[in-house]
């Protein structure tokens, strides 16, 4: 079975569509990478590129679409809802087959030391391949943006973890990383109360005492009269999806409150599934990698 | 994503060790064919290949294995403890990715007849290829074995469904046909009862009023001294394995035995384990072939 990385760079360049155009041809150029989705986004004048395929593949379609983005994008001329420091602004990795975080970590940096060397622009690490604590959070990395960077970078707890402690005078600064696939995961409660669903998603969730990789808001579903905990689960593995669909379940019991169902937003690795199955229907000794009949298929 | 198939043909020869190196060469001589398994039972005097790939090399494969089976194995010489009525005693397709069962159905139609028209040997079709209830089964088919073919086939109720009513004088009658991927599944009981095992296995298999998809025996486990349902699942989509997991575990609650346990021997497609995790996170409008993120891999 091949080893596949997903890849999800965000330019800072959401309407000019022979710029767009231009990294969609860095996209696609690159064999043995598969654009899975590109969108731009006017109001952020931002673009989200996802690509998937061999490890070294992708990440040289990445080095190439930075390589685009630093030559026709100019920051200096940028405005745009989206908070952004560079014109690549961040680029993920996620492991999708036969990889672990650890080895989009290695990718992230080698990809990380290739961005300063040939394009001069300082990179930050983020996510699983922050060398700080405090790098762990893109939004602490991108805080004082574009414009905020010349001083940002001079102090010594943000010199770059790649590069001068300048910005390039047009691309900026761009943060590699590594994380886990992100899984939207809402559970929906036979309830009309906003304040039950915001309790509950305040009990299940990290930043709240609750699991560490699970972010959790209540919110109104005005159209069926029920409340939702929204969830996106940051890290399947270290907080599988049953530990908080039985978590919000004994919360919810405190108020009398069922749960009616739950609901995937767009794609979810099939692993996060089979791991439930395993939870439920108590598999003795399951052992994913080698009883899944895909894994063993090219 | 490309179609994959997999194929599991059955040869009466499993002592040979040159005619079942003519089989594995023929087995790895069609591109776009994986081996993913092969074995030899002495004293079965039968070996058993599993290819998967693309549908038609599949079936190339299958035919160039026939083809050598029929040429190097002569049945008027053959024993063995294991039924036996061809040189190529049994072909099952079995869908694994983008196919159906009947599009397994085809390719077992196709295969069907050029084994008559190639190589003279008679075909049946079977399980979900059958044309008529009571070739649906294979032992059915079988009986007789390969010395009491020739009086067989002249039954106008067994005449072959491809072929001239009379086996080939040495490579006899082979049946081909299309089902589900089979997962042998079991439940560990917190008893030492296996009369409870029996009379749950009977409450629950499809030949004694049960699920029609379900095949189950009570064993005991002598080394864990407890008791087990042991089940092999014919078709997980018809009867998922969630519903026998739940069906045992009411009808062990009538004697106050709980599951233990259960446990998934070899190989199982993980849609029949994201089908359970839909169950018990009570997912609203999940769909697997959209919403999984490794059917957008190929």
């Amino acid at each position: 079975m091949a080893k596949i990385v997903e890849c999800i760079p965000n330019f800072s360049e959401g309407t000019d569509e022979a710029i767009l155009q231009a990294l969609v041809e860095a996209a696609t150029g690159v064999p043995g990478v598969m654009l899975l989705d590109w969108s731009a986004d006017k109001s952020h004048n931002r673009s989200v590129f996802t690509l998937a395929g061999s490890p070294n593949a992708v990440a040289e379609a990445a080095f190439c679409l930075c390589k685009v983005a630093s030559e026709r994008i100019d920051l200096r001329n940028h405005t745009g809802e989206h908070p952004r420091m560079g014109a690549t602004d961040v680029i993920p990795f996620v492991p999708l087959r036969e990889m672990e975080v650890e080895d989009c970590v290695a990718l992230s940096e080698e990809l990380a030391e290739r961005i300063w060397s040939e394009l001069s622009i300082p990179v930050f690490l983020y996510e699983s391949s922050a060398r700080s604590p405090q790098r762990r959070n893109l939004a602490a990395i991108r805080k004082g943006q574009f414009e905020g960077m010349p001083q940002k970078l001079k102090q010594p707890e943000w010199a770059p973890d790649f590069g001068d402690p300048a910005p390039h005078p047009s691309a900026g600064v761009t943060a590699v990383g590594a994380r886990m696939p992100l899984i939207a995961f809402n559970i929906n409660l036979d309830t009309n109360r906003l304040d039950i669903a915001n309790a509950i998603a305040k009990s299940i969730r990290g930043s709240s005492g609750g699991y560490s990789h699970c972010k959790a808001i209540g919110v109104m579903l005005e159209e069926r009269g029920i409340a939702q905990v929204s969830m996106n689960m940051v890290d399947f593995e270290q907080t599988p999806l049953y530990r908080v669909f039985e978590a919000v379940r004994f919360e919810a019991a405190r108020w009398g409150v069922r749960i009616l169902g739950s609901e995937v937003i767009g794609l979810t690795p099939v692993k996060a599934l089979a791991d439930c199955a395993a939870y439920y229907l108590q598999l003795e000794d399951f052992d994913y990698s080698s009883q899944v009949l895909e894994q063993h298929l090219d």
